[in-house]
């Protein structure tokens, strides 16, 4: 049987954990990485780079690609252009914004008679797929999402952002009592600041005023504010040394009631622990890739979120070796 | 909208579950039990009760029937038998008769143009389902499933077949140290004793030899013989009053690794703490009947399992509703 081919769109963290994912696989192929840069200038584990500029040359040369740009300014255009011409799946992750991207999607996938897989990863990803398990079996009942520990990049980019820091690594950190509170049925109303702590390792110039530094971050409004924050003044080479990892996770939890009178009591829990982000990112993505290969050999187009998809298609066995294997 | 109508077959535990699950839902209503024995002598909690040997004249006066029958002599004839007249859905759960059970209900559901869920549940189902997830998604890795600490019906029945036994509650029980070990990332080989540990409690008959009684259920084959087990002797009042309930839960565990050398380690647990095992499944089973009956809607027919559906198709909400709130 042959392989599925994948090309990589764009090869930061993330395109470099799909190069990886795809090798780790047993039934794809890495075609090649697409970039912005200098072809030559982008140095993959093995696979061919090309030029975004040359990608119409490829169309029907690989299965599916995966687009592996950021939320803020790349996927909200590259998804739906890339997706008149090829099969794409993206990690899209600005949950206020996911209806537009879906429609956008929708409608340039159908007109290309592609299949285009958004918001793949874990939150949104396989999160939201357990938000939605927990919430239709137990309909009487709370959701609850966690994060951390790990390691927040846009706060982190936001520390660095303040006169007088070299770098700094910021990691969310979810509080025990009150997910001891949420396990034990207890229901609970958490404040954002009862949820999450933020603890900030950062690196400051010579002879800055830390006093000053750790102000401006505890108070920076929308990231900092609402939370317990705790900061560290630390060097660079700890920095470094201790904090150059990208690990992230988290729990989401539904805790609900059955009975006559909501008298019994039920727990589900879905945890991550990870130790790289973007790695297991693109892990999810290069399985949802193979989903989005089946959906189209099957004739479908048009945008897919991961609750749309049924599960047999992200898996390399056949239907039938899962229901004997793993049902 | 008219609300989905739902067939119960069987009131015992699990049918009780199904009829206060369909209650607990915003979109679903019971149509009746249909049952084996006289209906005037079956109590439910509201719902009508039927003769099993009528459910023919109801044929499209309900949307799903949910068989609440047991795996070892129900289900592999009834969800075949009423697949060809009723979209269905079963918990079968004996896991090596699946495939055989799905290519059954496969041909009767599509001679009678009905869908057919099997096997759901949480084991199987739910952490079918988790399995799934975790060794698509991270293919270089191993999985681990845990039950309990939980109550096992049939170990329970097997001590009470024992001479001298009045009554008997078994306990399934995970190994702390084995949970740990996966959690810990050091991918074990464990055994069936190191996996979990079983605990009895017997109630015996005046006179009895306890000590007889004890070593018959530590070396009953396949039940007991391959785990550490401990028995504890009370009363009947002790054990009405503290082992009255049906609680169950476990955990799935995918342990994998990515990277250039799988150097990089991630964990992936659901985990399940449930009062009433009926309870639940009949809660779970309950969100596939809105699927089947979408399916049906959708002109589908034949055997599905929970790897085959969209997971959108459980839920209460639309499409557009999930992607908005939960993605």
């Amino acid at each position: 049987m042959s392989k599925i081919k994948i090309g990589i769109l764009g090869y930061g963290n993330l395109g470099r954990g799909v190069e990886l994912a795809v090798r780790n696989t047993s039934d794809m192929e890495v075609f090649g990485v697409f970039s912005r840069r200098e072809p030559a200038s982008v140095k993959t584990c093995g696979a061919s780079v090309y030029s975004i500029d040359e990608i119409l040359n490829f169309k029907g040369k690989f299965d599916v690609l995966v687009l592996c740009g950021g939320s803020a300014t790349d996927l909200p255009t590259q998804t739906p252009e890339f997706a008149k011409n090829f099969c794409v799946v993206d990690s899209f992750d600005t949950h206020a914004k996911i209806p537009e991207h879906f429609a956008n999607v929708d409608k340039a996938a159908k007109s290309g008679g592609n299949v285009g897989i958004i918001a793949i990863g874990w939150d949104p990803g396989l999160f939201s797929l357990n938000r939605l398990v927990g919430e239709s079996v137990l309909e009487s009942g709370e959701s609850y999402t966690f994060w951390g520990k790990g390691v927040s990049q846009g706060h982190s980019d936001a520390i660095r952002r303040i006169k007088g820091v070299v770098d700094a690594r910021q990691y969310t950190v979810p509080i025990e009592s009150a997910l001891a509170s949420v396990r034990a049925g207890e229901n609970p109303n958490l404040s954002t600041r009862e949820k999450h702590l933020r603890e900030c390792f950062v690196v400051a110039e010579d002879g800055a005023d830390k006093a000053k530094i750790e102000n401006e971050i505890k108070t920076m409004p929308n990231y900092f504010a609402d939370y317990d924050t705790t900061v560290h003044f630390i060097d660079l080479e700890t920095l470094k040394r201790e904090h150059g990892g990208i690990p992230h996770g988290g729990f989401v939890l539904r805790s609900g009631s059955t009975g006559e009178n909501g008298e019994t009591k039920h727990l589900i829990e879905f945890s991550l622990k990870l130790d790289s982000n973007p790695e297991f990112t693109a892990s999810v993505l290069v399985a949802y890739a193979r989903a989005a290969h089946r959906l189209h050999k099957d004739g479908k187009s048009g945008a897919f979120s991961i609750f749309d998809i049924a599960p047999a298609l992200i898996s390399p066995k056949t239907p039938s070796e899962l229901r004997k294997e793993i049902l």
